[in-house]
């Protein structure tokens, strides 16, 4: 199998992963933080080691800002109702992903307001559009850091410093840039980073993080134990334990430990390097078949990750299950749970196949899509 | 290391768990639900299976119906959340864990009024207790099937029935006797089931469900990508995606569904069997000493999986110290996170030393146990 999935969740993992998931499950495979023995405390070190390097390698300065949640979407949503109230008015970007979109639309119901600002075919935004955006009840902007369909970088520190003058919050999905792409909170002002464990960060499933870079005042969307003040009936009122609530998945951070540390080890600069000189290949190579259309930013340095094609009027499904089990190609097609998306760069009906690439992939997966896409479309 | 905390996690864990948490991650590590190709398909159908399977074990007609959630913690936010509006009243016990009374407790904030059964110093619950508690306005009663501080039995399929005829919905937190002993959501007649995958079903932390047994509508806490009605900005209406944002931890149920696959395999009454033999065993060895006080139900066959002890005067925290540092066993000491469970049983000053059994414990360990507790209390 020649997996260019990689944007839905990158595989494989480095080595050191799957042996530090194991190592948790049968070493010490206690439960953290719930008891004082050498086992459950080994569990508690790696969980904060793991905080430890997350801050790092986001620069934020409190490790215990770090919250770990279920995956990315629990931590956007945990970002996005923890600091909206009714009569507050939120801002965002027409390629954002469902798991933004939706609880937006949810707090609709409940008296937020919402301001989705149109994205340019290719996927770009513009600072003054989201600027423009802005009334005085504006209390929050989320806008993603690469759209999980186009891989369209979106200009984050300007809106971050935007936003700073205006003293509104600024909450970034990280989904497709989190271990790819440079990200200081500190620097580029953004008060909160909604990050998955097992995309760039290659950690394994079932983890996220919530980074917070802000003093707001979040409300826990969860209650229940956390080891610490347990006489009390109401939960902690401080971090991380406001919002951590219930047992960790220990061998999963386990796992995102090593993937933290293989990223620092790396950096996150010879990552994005490898990626990009794939993607651009790619592009190149698809250039010259006349009957694929790809979607996207022209310029390859505006771009992350992954590339969405269409073969003319092959539907997504179609190409992508013929690159399956034809060629032993993983891709996805479809509408990737980004319909705003789809409907900016205008493939709300057909949808695309994106192909998404990762740390592992080599030049010749890439060769062998390019004549996969060739042969399907009969050139 | 003799491992008696198994009321916070198990472990070991069955071999096949490992070995089939290994194989998600290295042969079809890919996004399940978010992709069409071989790798995906096969994640989604382990998930299936593992929702087939749990459907099994607790005797729910519909798979679909048996939600993934990131701990118990997480299924009891749900229920909770998901059900109660303000103006309604919840009825539950002195017995639960602070997973159970956060969220009730948090409700209140919020209009839903509470009533806490108060339970006898075994930690028992009478069912005419929970009744005359009943108002026009109950919507919802939730107990714990086994406290996790005294492993006090509660009377379910009693409390079932009598929810039933008066049409109140009855949830029911199994954390400490899923995989043990035996629940029949029809004929105990039992609305919501809330379980870690961790404990008794032998799976890996990160995993828990919620198992809905009823047509009322449940409210969804987290909206976002589900694989499924896309192009849609809001949330899909229909179990399990409704309640089902975002990634699921496909390692983690993988581990789940062999721990199913083992428990169902060897059966719940031989575990329990098992582990209360071996109970019994600790629990008379432990009144020959008298300078140990055991809580709980006097009678075994009123117990399940944990015995809470203190030595005298000496602090729980000091006992559990000496037992990891000085016998290498782990147990676990303090308030368990329950703290009007201790006030029940007289404990809130000084906490108890919780210890917790598991399938793969042995006589051997129970006798070290009792070794190291006369040797502390100077016996």
């Amino acid at each position: 199998m020649i997996y260019l999935d990689n944007a839905a969740t990158t595989y494989p993992k480095p080595k050191s992963v799957y042996q530090s998931v194991m190592k948790a499950m049968t070493e010490y495979g206690a439960n953290p933080g719930r008891g004082s023995h050498a086992m459950a405390i080994e569990g508690a070190r790696v969980i904060y080691e793991t905080r430890e390097l997350m801050a790092q390698l986001f620069n934020l300065d409190d490790p215990m800002r770090v919250i770990f949640t279920f995956n990315a979407t629990d931590s956007l949503n945990q970002a996005i109702k923890g600091v909206l109230n009714p009569g507050d008015h939120v801002i965002t970007t027409s390629m954002e992903h469902n798991s933004v979109l939706r609880p937006v639309k949810e707090l609709e119901k409940y008296g937020v307001e919402n301001t989705i600002v149109q994205c340019a075919p290719d996927g770009r935004v513009k600072v003054e559009d989201i600027e423009a955006a802005v009334k005085s009840n504006t209390r929050l902007v989320v806008t993603t850091h690469v759209s999980n369909l186009t891989g369209t970088i979106m200009p984050v520190e300007e809106i971050g410093k935007m936003c700073r003058g205006k003293n509104i919050l600024y909450l970034i999905d990280a989904a497709q840039s989190a271990g790819v792409l440079d990200i200081d909170m500190k620097k580029h002002n953004i008060d909160l980073i909604a990050v998955p464990g097992h995309k760039g960060l290659l950690g394994p499933q079932g983890t996220g993080a919530l980074l917070i870079n802000c003093e707001t005042e979040i409300k826990h969307l969860r209650e229940g134990g956390t080891g610490s003040e347990s006489s009390s009936m109401m939960q902690p009122d401080f971090y991380p334990d406001k919002l951590e609530a219930g047992t960790h998945n220990l061998p999963g951070i386990a796992g995102l430990n090593a993937g933290l540390k293989y990223i620092l080890n790396k950096g996150t600069k010879s990552i994005y390097s490898h990626e990009n000189n794939l993607l651009d290949i790619f592009i190149n190579e698809m250039r010259k078949n006349h009957k694929i259309k790809i979607y996207g930013p022209e310029d390859i340095n505006g771009r992350c990750g992954v590339v969405p094609v269409n073969i003319e009027d092959i539907d997504s499904s179609e190409v992508a299950y013929r690159l399956d089990t034809e060629y032993g190609i993983a891709v996805r097609p479809g509408l990737h749970c980004a319909p705003l998306a789809h409907k900016t760069i205008g493939t709300e009906k057909k949808g695309a196949v994106r192909f998404g690439v990762g740390p592992f992939n080599k030049k010749s997966d890439i060769m062998a899509a390019v004549k996969a896409l060739d042969e399907i479309s009969g050139i």
